[in-house]
């Protein structure tokens, strides 16, 4: 961690001016009480920035959000968990646009200025008549709080809340970044299936932000897989108040680094979180490409090494075996040369020049049975280099994965299909 | 199945001409008396073609395979299960033309007329010490056999051995074809991993059936996935003996037309095979995609649905999850209308236009309760379209696959590593 770099409580509620809520529906299961609707408010104007999934098949409310981060700046972000709001059509929009109306009205904003989000089943209409009912709730609750109840109530398989937040001085001011993100399943670069919000009381022009949150998602949430599918419903949003009391950051000023990098930092602590808490995963790997011909090169590598189904599933069993590693950088498409690639595993030599190294096989499967090693993949044709995170796949996630249809059911109750 | 062709017994030892032989070596594993080398020979001189894996990192008889293919006319080919000679330098290629060597010489072949496979562990030397002795008891076993010896011998994962053969005439000729195949993990499009031995005796020249594996190959082989992974060994070899007593095929003639659509069916039975043994597999699922404004673009969707891990653990959980499907569509890169988008499986519509079909859930519960179902994607967007064949993904698979410690056991004890 960068010394200049204070970690702080609170996740989104840190920032100076930041208020959150978060409250119980029975979204996915009318049954239970876990909050699953949750609000983050800026007390005074923000400016906004966000990346949204590639996905062509995109949710109702990643549209709309889209559409509201184009028409001005956000100032509040209304989230819920157990249904994704996707592949449902027009029904789909409207229901989104009823989200952000819902709380707009109380907090006497407009509705471009709320930004929505939702994770979950795909596929099945919201079911509203259990949402509208709790936005009175929920902006009533709203408060200078630490953040941890918007981290809650948007996780889905995750198994535990996951949200950071930092305080470094920026210039002459304190100002602080705070952050909350889901994510457990569906997850690949280019967006992971996953939600994230972060706030933060320093002063940054839109333009500025923009161009800061697009080059870290690239390198934070854009270098994580853990099962290799995309969402419908990647977003991550960033809201900036100033309410640290600075002035706004100059484009392109050594301040607007400084800031660049501690929203990386903030970022990529939340994108590993994410990894360490993936569906089933028993193993976080750190996976660097270098000596690459070029940058393309080495992403293509990393991203088959950890995307390979047999590769993934040998770090499951704590078996070092770096010909699965090997194949799959031969079919990566890049332009490797076998003879020349060394794959290291926990800083030990398993392969060299394409073949088996003499480090004995015992202190490979010793540095593979950690919970977390890095695998280091040189390709000795020049000097491009690329890291991603993954993790294992096990026979668990599978399992967990086998089947949804319990939400259908519900839905069914629900008299939605 | 076209009513031109009558199935017959014998594999690649059915067409005349062929003879076949195995033995065991215990290259796995030496207390082991499974057959694990194989000799396919063909009594007279014969055209040959094949295919190989487009993996950077080949293995060393892939290497020298595609060389002898390029020189001459191949007339037998050896073939051991076990050990991949993959990832094992000049050794490796030592060690692939000594198996060439070892059948040559009793033959009475040149070394160019010998192609050779491997299929097992990468990265580990090939326990010549145990293959070498067994020349001689190969050789002297070839006779005109059923060729289940061949079939048996190339065997990894697989539960069983997998093979086709076919008679139909040509002109005023009765002519067979047979093959084998072995492949159950590391299987994907653009060659799966495994091996495959055709054998025919009619009568094509090298150009004709050159031609004809590429095609054939594209349309079988390349359309099959169990985990995404390309393997360093993929091989496919076809012999051509002319034993028949045919007249030689004209190119581009009807004939040759005749040949390849027998061609394409043997092929295209074994690459099913391959799939429904798969690596711990209990579904086959046929992937039609209609309707996308380009042939690419129809490929695109196909392999991303055929290949995402969360829509095959639906099918293992025989849970008719259309909305992971359409997600998968959405993130092929493949230009598609979300609201355009129709999915159909066992012939009931699951999706219309992006959106849940009033279809009972139990009747698509039902469809997908079948060992081999066929999920049909319509973009509505043009006239192109793609099939490809593919599985589930089991807890069961994971398991499998976890470790190859055993491997590496023995090759220690062998003195290898």
């Amino acid at each position: 961690m960068d010394s200049s770099f204070t970690r702080i409580k609170g996740g989104v509620g840190a920032p100076q001016g930041f208020h959150t809520s978060a409250v119980s529906c029975g979204i996915k299961n009318p049954a239970s009480d876990r909050l699953d609707l949750a609000l983050i408010h800026s007390t005074v104007p923000c400016s906004s920035a966000g990346t949204f999934t590639t996905n062509r098949v995109k949710a109702a409310p990643v549209r709309v959000s889209q559409s509201h981060l184009r028409k001005g700046d956000l100032r509040a972000i209304i989230a819920n968990s157990g249904n994704a709001n996707a592949c449902t059509g027009v029904q789909g929009i409207t229901d989104a646009n009823a989200m952000c109306d819902g709380v707009a009205k109380p907090l006497g904003l407009k509705r471009s200025e709320i930004g929505v989000c939702s994770t979950g089943v795909i596929g099945l209409p919201m079911p509203m008549v259990r949402v509208e009912p709790k936005y009175g709730e929920l902006v009533a609750g709203l408060g200078p709080k630490n953040g941890s109840d918007v981290a809650a109530a948007i996780i889905t398989s995750d198994t535990r809340a996951k949200e950071v937040a930092i305080s470094f001085d920026l210039g002459e001011h304190r100002v602080r970044i705070g952050g909350c993100v889901k994510g457990a399943g569906m997850i690949s670069p280019s967006m992971a299936t996953m939600l994230c919000f972060i706030t933060t009381d320093a002063n940054v022009p839109s333009e500025c932000l923009r161009k800061a949150v697009l080059e870290c998602v690239e390198e934070s949430f854009n270098r994580i897989t853990i099962d290799g599918d995309m969402s419908t419903n990647d977003t991550v949003l960033v809201l900036a108040n100033g309410a640290s009391g600075m002035p706004a950051l100059r484009r392109n000023s050594g301040l607007c680094k400084q800031f660049r990098a501690g929203l990386h930092f903030v970022m990529l602590e939340l994108a590993k979180a994410v990894v360490r808490d993936g569906e089933r995963v028993t193993k976080f790997v750190t996976v660097k490409v270098e000596g690459a011909r070029t940058y393309l090169d080495a992403k293509k590598v990393a991203e088959a090494v950890c995307k390979s189904a047999l590769v993934k599933s040998s770090w499951n069993g704590g078996d070092p075996n770096w010909g699965r590693i090997i194949h799959a950088v031969g079919y990566s498409r890049a332009r490797i040369r076998e003879e020349l690639v060394d794959i290291s595993i926990g800083g030990k030599a398993a392969c060299i020049g394409g073949l088996q190294a003499d480090t004995p096989m015992d202190d490979l499967r010793e540095a593979v049975a950690a919970p977390e090693f890095e695998i280091v993949i040189s390709l000795n044709q020049g000097d491009a280099g690329y890291v991603m995170y993954s993790s294992d796949l096990s026979p668990e996630y599978i399992d967990f994965n086998r089947s949804e249809y319990a939400y259908w059911k519900q839905a069914r109750k629900d008299g939605l299909v």
